[in-house]
């Protein structure tokens, strides 16, 4: 495909999220020119979802002047592999196995396509946009249905030796703890620190006392993060107690990945993140305490300023102005 | 100093551990031409703990050729910060504070230093002569008095924005577990997966059982890792269980490594790795247990093939090589 360089400075940007996906054109300086979602949980066969996709993008690339002007596709997909295009048995999604994406897509929209990690995506969008603008060495935690997160030290992304770096939500924070049921693990981050995290332990915690609580005029199977949050914002100490464990098991895991890489800042972003005060201090608390004496009072706890729609396809996009041969 | 660079073909390295420093005059090649320690611990002064090391060494230069022939010093040392050449609140050394070490020595040897972190040298030895050539994703720890890790991503190692990164041995495993004397934190890895770690859940287990054990024999202030590892080769079951309990610590912190920074493998050092497979297998069955499945499999633990005495010694030295302005 002969094209004209000047007119490929867009790019699409598609996010597969554990709920939803979403996908958008992008310019160069980071504004979104069309966008929307679909569902990522209603397509038994990924060749479904990806022809929905193309529907959905078909309209918005002619809109947009033609597939000429489109450079390329950057995909953030959980569990993507950077070096293999490939989603490899990602737990919150339903298709299994080791899934050719990149390839799919590409033979699909006949464009370069880019594919990485969802949260690794962030973390470029982070980097490239948003609150890490600058910095050399961060990490970028997505605190949304799971836990994901992309690791930037020496001013790259660690992808690891296999592409698989930075699967941080997964790593064994309580031992012996709650189940992860997409992973059969015990005492992850994810099974805590993610919206299924908070109502799982909104549920527990209401389970084990008598003490009046908002939360008990909600019946078990309607309470989400959102409802704690409010909950918590109307004065509901439970609500609160809630947010003060979940910042426990996130300081405490946040005070490992320091200790690992010392970031000048750890991003937080995602749907947790609007529960404000109420889980960030907490979490700067725990954090600070499990903290040895060089590290203290050092690592800002950034909470990103994108919008979450936004970021995700920003993220996404990006990608593609670091492909080689796009 | 306007020295013949040609001549320049010797690098001083010095290795600061917990209990002792080694040091030593090695080539370009990694060959030691000489070296020696002194301990660790006898110096309230660092002024004098230089003095005794410039003694020793002041000789063995005279015997290589002068200082002309020597292009460098480099330190490894436990907390040594790489950017500013300082040792900061080391909790293993009995010098408090921070320490511009780096200037001290230089000040004394008139000679160009660079200076990192213990376990950060050894793992830029073990990339340049010993088990990780070749590799540009690892991760090196090690087990001696203490725990130390150095981590390479990318080929190239991770100092963080601070030149901290890699305190490996502080993450929190086992969250309000054992308690750290040196830093006043529970449940971190060197707690558990260190000489001293060894040695203290023998302790425990010994006051826990009325099972017959060799180690019973022994007086309890006598015990350490090597008594244990000798009870274990006798085929005793407590001295297993200690090793086995090591293990699933041990094992368990690798898996959270491996899913911050997916590295090829895994280099282990130091006095534990001599209880062979006693620690080995437990280690790579937790590990693997601990794992989601895209890292399942994949990562070697491997134990450095380097003798420790020159390994500590070579990967100091290498830092020579390193510096931009030697």
């Amino acid at each position: 495909m002969a094209k004209s360089t000047s007119l490929q400075q867009l790019a699409i940007g598609i996010d597969i999220g554990g709920t939803n996906t979403k996908f958008g054109i992008v310019d160069r300086s980071g504004n979104i020119l069309f966008s929307s979602e679909i569902s990522s949980r209603t397509h038994e066969e990924v060749e479904d979802f990806i022809d929905e996709l193309y529907e959905h993008l078909y309209e918005m690339i002619q809109t947009a002047g033609g597939s000429g002007r489109i450079r390329g596709i950057g995909v953030g997909a959980p569990n993507g592999n950077f070096y293999s295009g490939t989603v490899e048995y990602a737990p919150n999604l339903p298709w299994k196995g080791v899934i050719p994406f990149a390839e799919m897509v590409q033979n699909k929209f006949h464009l370069p396509v880019g594919l990485t990690n969802d949260a690794n995506a962030a973390a470029i969008g982070e980097m490239m946009y948003g609150a890490a603008k600058g910095m050399k060495d961060f990490i970028m935690i997505t605190l949304g249905t799971g836990v994901g997160s992309g690791i930037v030290a020496n001013g790259s992304l660690i992808y690891g030796h296999d592409g698989f770096a930075g699967e941080l939500g997964h790593t064994i924070i309580i031992p012996n703890g709650r189940l992860h049921e997409g992973t059969g693990k015990h005492g992850c981050l994810e099974s805590y620190a993610s919206a299924t995290g908070v109502r799982l332990t909104a549920i527990e915690m209401l389970s084990k006392t008598k003490e009046p609580s908002l939360l008990q005029n909600i019946p078990l199977d309607e309470i989400d993060s959102k409802k704690v949050h409010d909950a918590a914002k109307a004065g509901d100490k439970l609500a609160k107690e809630v947010f003060d464990f979940t910042g426990q098991v996130l300081g405490l895991a946040l005070a490992n990945f320091v200790m690992f890489s010392s970031p000048e800042a750890i991003i937080l972003f995602g749907g947790l993140t609007k529960a404000g005060d109420f889980i960030l201090t907490p979490t700067r608390e725990n954090m600070e305490a499990n903290l040895i004496k060089v590290f203290r009072n050092k690592v800002k706890i950034l909470v990103s300023h994108l919008r979450e729609a936004d970021a995700a396809i920003l993220g996404a996009s990006a990608l593609v102005w670091e492909m080689k041969d796009a």
